[in-house]
């Protein structure tokens, strides 16, 4: 059994690491941090976990978490750069949810997160947690930077066409759709019901932080020195989990078969799904599980591909990718704990 | 393995067997059967399924339902009683997920059902799927008739005070919600999005077939020849899956600890949760999940008590305690592939 | 024209009043108080505005207020009371939207708001503003305490059972149930979107504060000196406006026509609608309407009665009732302002 | 008053005319006709209007309708196009709602709508009632073919980019989505709360049917012989009413101004409002109101601009832009009866 710490395990993306933890045969949750609910039990917090977990909150100690093999952070950015080196120097491996060591370009996240990067020296050390391309240099990462919710579902879109040369990078589009849960679990009055419900809008048009994590992924997968320009809008939608990306590019080669190309670049990963030609995915077909589900189109036969791509932003677009992480990073089954199939309806 | 045949899977129900079965270490789904859908692909039906099941659905016939173990009917009500005897004959137990053997009296079945009954002389070997009473005589049925959602949650609510001979059983008040997955996969305009979203209303006042088989169970919690009278006024939320009941009752005694009663009821049961006093439980954490979770109180501490109960109306209020039932009549630990947690959020 | 204050039109109530008065031929807005927000144009907070009101939040003072011919409080509990001594003595009158003025017995409140009256002397001059009680109290009342939202859906449903002393008063039950702008418009976790969609639950068992004031109002239906005893069970909708209660109780008389008489006792009501016999009524038909609709039943004609009744409880349950009041006050059609239908679908 | 008539009022589109018109100062709603429900009372049906409509449903008929001044279509395809002639050779004017007579290019019409088109002579007569565009037109009108709803909302967000030259005509994006009320009042599985909740998808790419109606409005603003290329992505939102287009184009000249040239081109449009820089609109904004609301951006100061637009699909979508014909048509204010504010929240 591998022994389990997860940091910030108050918000959306903690308890559902613990949601899959606890039926995970090979790890064992061992410590679950919260400095405010600390002396709370786990399942008074969240009654869905009643009768499944024993444990109660606990501040987050150094001398703690380093009796776990893994500490997951499921915290805002900026607490993982603050708390990660001691726990790597103890020889504590981590999966950190945040955006904390997403982005290589120390300086850029400076920019995009509008305060001093907290860890620079460990950034070169990160893995980026996408499996779908990184996953051998994940199997011996200390540490995991997983990706962002939108980043996962966008690059998804983008990839095949991208590593085939397929498509003008200088004008990309990724008009994107969220759940409200990737808005984390406080009280701001923008994210009430009453604000949410039976209403849809854009948001961030002039800028959301996924967007210089979708650009980073992307131009890794162009020639050394080359770079995509990318118009990403996300919109919020009235659902709890879910994301949807409709992704638009230019194709320079009207000719290449684009189902069997999607098929074959994902024919070996286990949670990616391409949807047979004419087929448009729905979220609430992912909706707890890890897996991407993708459909590509070109619309009246023109010269411009449209490529859907969904997935749980709370799951693959975070704590389920994070366990495909760990099961990778311990030699487990690379699915173990992630057999879930999406309630319908 | 248990080799698992389902008629009439292209509805909620059935799709709800299947999601969990494809995960059941001890069950083999065989068959799926379904006229209208005969020849497709069940995943191709079910997007969910994808990658999980290989079985393309077939039409209904004896001889090949006549290979399984166990066959579960997850059909609309009058099917069932058509093809039972005949499958019980060739030695195959049924679980019946329709109203079609839940009422011991078949006069009273023919009024509510307002048709003649299909098959009188297997009713009395049915025995009523609900664990919490019938359990013993479960493991050896031959015939399960599954508890309707709104009587798995009703009773569950009542019986504590009813077998305990604490309430005025005459003024007996079930004020109760369902999701509108309750209704069923018909293209009914009532059911639209456009018009079930962002409203709500009580329907079926005047009568609702679940009456009787509430008031059925009821009484057989009673003494020889007493009988419940319930007023019981069904409601539409607009939600997917959740049943939530209200259940009011006079007290003829204040002086019982309601909290201890309940919890002392319910000590053995796997999938009951009494919750802590004070609380009030909400729909979506039982949601996917078989359990039933529970809180009483007594309001201004005067005599009138107030039950609270929650299920998942596709689950614990029909496939998953048919499954449930399945692990007892089958020798197998009770909650085998019902372990899953709800998701939150 | 008549002159109107509004105070505290940042929340929910507050802009449905703007909602109406924009519209509304006899009243001009002439002042709208924030603290937080004061110089902000209330069309930029408010973007449903924009185009229709040119007004900008000011700090709410006495001298802009003593201009007014009536301001409307939509404040929380407790800022009407401190500020409408003043206002009533300058000559303006007050519609009080907030429980300050609601029960007449101070203790009852003080035990049940938590807090000292501030202002108690007023009390008795207070009008209740159900104009289907009080109708010739309010067109002279210098102070209207605007009823609660479930207090005036739940007394319309038993009113006419109470005044013709048809029921049991001991043993009234009412099950309610709220969409979730009821709860105000505050940053609070557990109405975000993410809590409340797809879920239901009951709250505020054990006590909720419009329980005296339901009482208090059916106590004036009965003869002098009698009490009724309610339990009131309120529960939390997925859905932004309206109020469902199911009132029951038990008939002294089952030989009487309920329909009849709910329609006799609100033949000359302008808002409030008695459906056929055999009707729900559905919270969507009243969505932004001043409207009540009401349907009564007796299942299996037993002798527990069965009152549905729905209003839009931001309007029948705040706002525009408090402009039902307003046109009763200052002699104008009582209708005036207030012929919206409501949306389908 | 002018004399109203409205065929196929049983539908979304129907109930939204009535709900408006039951109000209008100057229309009189004289028949009203469905061929399933003659015989019905219209508020029976409908009971948002109990009270305010006392028709009842009768057979559609030539003589009953030629008593009108104008008769409202809100029938599927095909109706339209067998009954118009008759009517206008009787001297009804008439405003269809279907999409019988948008299309100017029969051959175009009949292979998207698979049919061939019942009365191509009028084709030439209709006037397509953009009021934003054709105004003038509009106002002479016998026969108006009233725009679909998303052609409406994207039309809006292109014309001044279009009309101004300024971007790249054949790489055009309209990323739209739309609330289920879209679908029409029809019972379909794929249209039930259950499916379309806590869900979202995109639907039609390979080819929708406003297609070629927002190709044609977009040519008809280039300079004669030149032809736009668009690619349009419908998704479905889990919401009743909303539709929103978030459109894309390639900029030729990034120095333009693009705030002032949209404030510049809708100055004069009582029903458009464009959003201050920097916002998103709601769909919410809307709801139930002739408005679209508008906001411009150029993401990262790149050449590609975002145009996001709002609009009610069964309003400025369908029958309130009907009713603004209407009023243009018969010498009205522009805005009478459309004064309605969005309910907020």
């Amino acid at each position: 059994m591998v022994k389990v710490g997860i940091v910030g395990a108050t918000g959306y993306t903690g308890v559902e690491l613990l949601r899959v933890l606890v039926n995970h045969p090979q790890a064992e949750v061992v410590a679950v941090t919260s400095r405010s609910e600390a002396g709370v039990k786990v399942s008074d917090y969240f009654p869905s976990l009643r009768g499944r977990l024993e444990l109660t909150f606990t501040d987050p100690t150094f001398d703690e978490l380093s009796h776990c093999d893994v500490v997951f952070f499921a915290t805002p950015h900026g607490v993982a750069q603050a708390q990660v080196p001691e726990l790597i120097s103890r020889g504590v491996r981590v999966i950190d949810l945040s955006a904390d060591f997403r982005i290589r370009d120390v300086a850029l996240w400076e920019k995009w997160y509008n305060q001093p990067h907290g860890c620079p020296d460990l950034v070169d050390m990160a893995v980026y947690g996408l499996p779908e391309r990184n996953r051998e240099q994940i199997a011996n990462a200390k540490l995991i930077a997983c990706p962002g919710c939108y980043p996962t579902a966008t690059q998804m879109a983008f990839l095949p066409l991208i590593e085939a040369g397929l498509v003008d990078t200088q004008s990309l589009i990724a008009n994107a759709a969220s759940g409200v849960s990737g808005a984390g679990r406080q009280g701001k009055i923008d994210n009430l019901f009453a604000e949410i419900s039976d209403s849809f809008k854009a948001y961030g048009v002039s800028g959301h932080r996924h967007l210089p994590e979708i650009e980073q992924g992307l131009n890794d997968a162009l020639p050394q020195g080359e770079k995509v320009s990318l118009t990403f809008v996300p919109h919020l939608l009235p659902i709890i989990r879910g994301i949807h990306v409709t992704a638009y590019a230019k194709l320079r080669d009207t000719s290449v078969d684009l189902q069997a190309l999607f098929e074959s670049r994902y024919a070996n990963e286990p949670f990616v799904d391409v949807l047979p030609k004419g087929s448009c995915p729905q979220t609430r077909t992912v909706k707890g599980t890890n897996l991407c589900r993708i459909a590509v189109a070109r619309p009246q036969e023109r010269d411009t591909v449209v490529v859907m791509s969904v997935i749980d932003n709370l799951a693959k677009g975070a704590s389920t990718q994070a366990i495909q992480n760990f099961n990778i990073m311990f030699g487990l089954p690379e699915g173990q704990g992630l057999e879930q199939v999406a309630l319908f309806p």
